[in-house]
């Protein structure tokens, strides 16, 4: 299929390139002429445009971008991508954004006469790089089924939410439960081993009981409970404290818009603020146990 | 092995007879005669006090009670089974408590001359029936394998957390988490569902996902997302309010003692007390999500 | 002074009125042609679309608007108020709405030779009524020279807060605390009277002692404290709950872009917003100690 | 009037010597030996023993001391101070503990035929010294009577709460409200001020309006805001966090045996622990403004 690619940073990148590999024809695009040179070196064509990129007539663009103001410049507007495109069109954008947002865009869109899907990701850049992404899709029945094959090529894990929107709401209703849920095995394992319990001991008990959940398992924020992880090589690596906080952002504001209480959800938002302010905000999210355990 | 038994409720008379069922010769003790009268039954031999139980010198003594002061009051002072026990026994107190009150406990057995185990358990009133509660345990190796083969008769999954006092902690830690992440996915299928997405859609994301968690997974709050689970049948049997109120109530104060901070955790306890305050204490904690959405 | 006022509400209208009292001569305009009326029956000049207010050429002109959408739909883009008006002329937006957009607002008035002053008020209707409301004010010592004056026909504590924005920032960061401690004196007087305590008695203690504020003095949240508050009347008028969780929205919005943690702030917020989910958003925000009593 | 006193630390020292001066005849006590000989400098009698001192039959008896367990230990058991006073008693308990503690000892001293009043201080160290202490006191009315000409020699303010433990009461109820507070006030100036407003002009406006309160307008956090507070010393001097702590713990427990709700209270007492954890627990409690103000 050819495919436009709109956005080739640390996610789009990779996405692309995977892309190339299942065989698919691409025009790509980024502002950053090195992202675009790396994508070209794996046989895509160069656009010096985004109105380059739909005078391509692509069946299908897919964008990533860092956040909602960058989505909505490139499909809305007076030179928009919505505007630009001469037919019909599958587009895709797997930017994390508000779901208001989002709904905004997939509206405009089907005004326009062009078929669009939110697919936000989860995986991090390794994900990317494996092809192991996890897509939460928002859009109709149809729209889903014409892209799945090509989000195959991308992860393994594609799922439908429902209507538009709802790729993001599913991100960020998950997101907000992780970034709450570690905090709660971070205070669980401060104060279980400040009481005098082993941490390895306590986290073995707690991965075989009702606490058990991905943020003690998979990325326990104690140092050496668990081998590769952030936890055990000084935080480094994994999900940065910035980024969950740009998620809890997300989530809290499309609460607040929704004018549904997330009590807890507003502190977890607050604390990884805290963090971030004492500089911390490139460390892994879990290492958010440093605000309850004594620092030199 | 000939065992004393002190505290035939909910919990204990179960498990009781689960020792019956093992094969296991029982001297038993509680206020209520009906109780008593139940276990013997079953074929335990009642004491009129526990006086009387202590002179009947069983070889391991167990307690199940509701609180730390009537522990405190069984054990110590001067009428208590430790200076009523004319050989050094082997002592196992099931109860949930405070760490701090286990050890003080503990350290007074120890002084008596006598082995002592703190064990609180998990899996409800279901487990206690079936035999299958998981056992926390603290004290010496010793002691441990002394009386694992008397909990593998009341308990499938036997732990030993470390010394004196760590099975409560253990148990306080977990519980405290458990508290935490069922708010965070009350909270997430709330602010999910009200921006629109299908609760299982949701919950399926959330479970296979990093937000995944016993209480997404086994427990899920919504209703009707699970079957059999007290989110799906009016929020009646499960784990009452009230009661993760009494260990978060253990947890925060277990926290204090030790200057340390858990402030999700605190919150928590703040919360499904406000839900109890408005008379649901006697509810499944995972109707705490009742907070979170508009009630009739 | 010849000033157009935009925005004629229940804030607008009645500032309005005390403009003409005071002898200025104005030109007004609101979509609502009955607040129009009322207006011109005091002597007021109707204009029936922006463009007509801003070619009767007004020296300074008065926005009072519910959010900042309507503040930027109103002076920026192609047929905004900057590109209508035709000479340089002062504007004074007293609407309350975040920093950074009053900023972006008062930046493009000068770039089109205007200048511009954020003004939000703080004292309700009843201070809009009678005049006496508090202007927090942004911008420079010339422009607050110039409309000090007429801001004095309106209300009797005018305050200069520094540059662009500031009015805004002083505004959301008090209402903020006001959020935060009316909650902190439901706590203590709940608290103190479920412990006991007469809640007069408790009142009279805080407010001569290091917890009194303007929540437990002037608008205490316990029924019958204080006689001619909402407390003592259903909670009726007042500030209404939903007009703080709009405060709030503006204060953890404007903390968030700043990456200053705001914890309390947050989760006064979202207990807010609990409260109102119940039906309760139209109540004096000081009812919020609902959530601490048992409710029949 | 010949007075009992027992506890002469930082606070009971020299309230003990403002009674002096007033011309009561004091019998003194103190576990510190050096405490006492500087009473008995002033003109006290030292007693060696809590039984010398009921031997010496005072009219009415004073304790000062750190906490509950103290105030038990004096009072309750076999040689405590109820079963060593011969001749029915006044007995005062000025230490701070938690109001179900004072209502057990008040009971128990009524029982055993003396009178008692709990009478918990605010006004620190400097208060103590200069006797403009605010006494908080709960007993009967004819309890009251009968010490508040002594009270008057110590303090300024001497209010009747209603019955035992509403002294207790109040004072937690108080602090609790204090502790919320000043953490508002910490969020509001740290908001505020990184929102680019001056930290003066931005106090000034809180203090004239609906976010003012003793944490903003007297012991303001924000460093030389105002002059000769701790904020503009290094936060030296003043309240510690750790007092702070231990009556919020006072005030969070009393919550749970009530099943009162909490939640800001709760907040604030982890985000004070949190702190202290890092080693700040000397500081004025105003310095938690630390937590959301970049640290060097």
């Amino acid at each position: 299929m050819h495919i436009g690619f709109i956005g080739l940073g640390h996610m789009g990148g990779p996405m692309a390139a995977n892309l190339l590999k299942a065989g698919h024809q691409l025009s790509v695009f980024d502002l950053s002429a090195a992202a675009v040179e790396a994508l070209v070196g794996a046989g895509a064509t160069a656009c010096d445009s985004v109105a380059a990129l739909a005078t391509a007539r692509p069946e299908l663009v897919i964008s990533m971008l860092p956040a909602a103001p960058h989505v909505k410049s490139l499909y809305l507007g007076d030179a928009g991508l919505l505007s630009l495109l001469q037919q019909p069109t599958h587009l895709l954008d797997c930017s994390t954004i508000d779901p208001h947002s989002a709904r905004e865009v997939s509206a405009a869109a089907r005004q326009a006469g062009h078929y669009m899907l939110d697919a936000p990701v989860s995986g991090g850049t390794a994900g990317a790089t494996a092809g192991t992404l996890t897509f939460m899709v928002g859009g109709s029945a149809e729209e889903f089924e014409f892209a799945r094959p090509v989000l195959a090529a991308m992860g393994k894990n594609i799922v439908h939410c429902g209507d538009s929107g709802n790729g993001q709401v599913a991100k960020v209703a998950n997101n907000m439960l992780l970034g709450i849920s570690m905090i709660g095995v971070a205070e669980a394992m401060a104060l279980g081993t400040s009481l005098g319990i082993d941490a390895k001991v306590l986290a073995g008990i707690i991965n075989t009981s009702s606490g058990r959940c991905w943020s003690s398992e998979v990325n326990n924020p104690y140092p050496d409970v668990l081998e590769n992880v952030p936890a055990s090589r000084g935080y480094t690596g994994g999900f940065g404290t910035d980024l969950m906080l740009k998620d809890l952002g997300l989530a809290t504001e499309a609460a607040r818009l929704a004018k549904q209480p997330v009590i807890l959800g507003a502190a977890a938002q607050q604390l990884y603020q805290a963090f971030s302010l004492q500089g911390h905000g490139q460390l892994d999210f879990s290492a958010i146990i440093k605000l309850y355990t004594k620092q030199e």
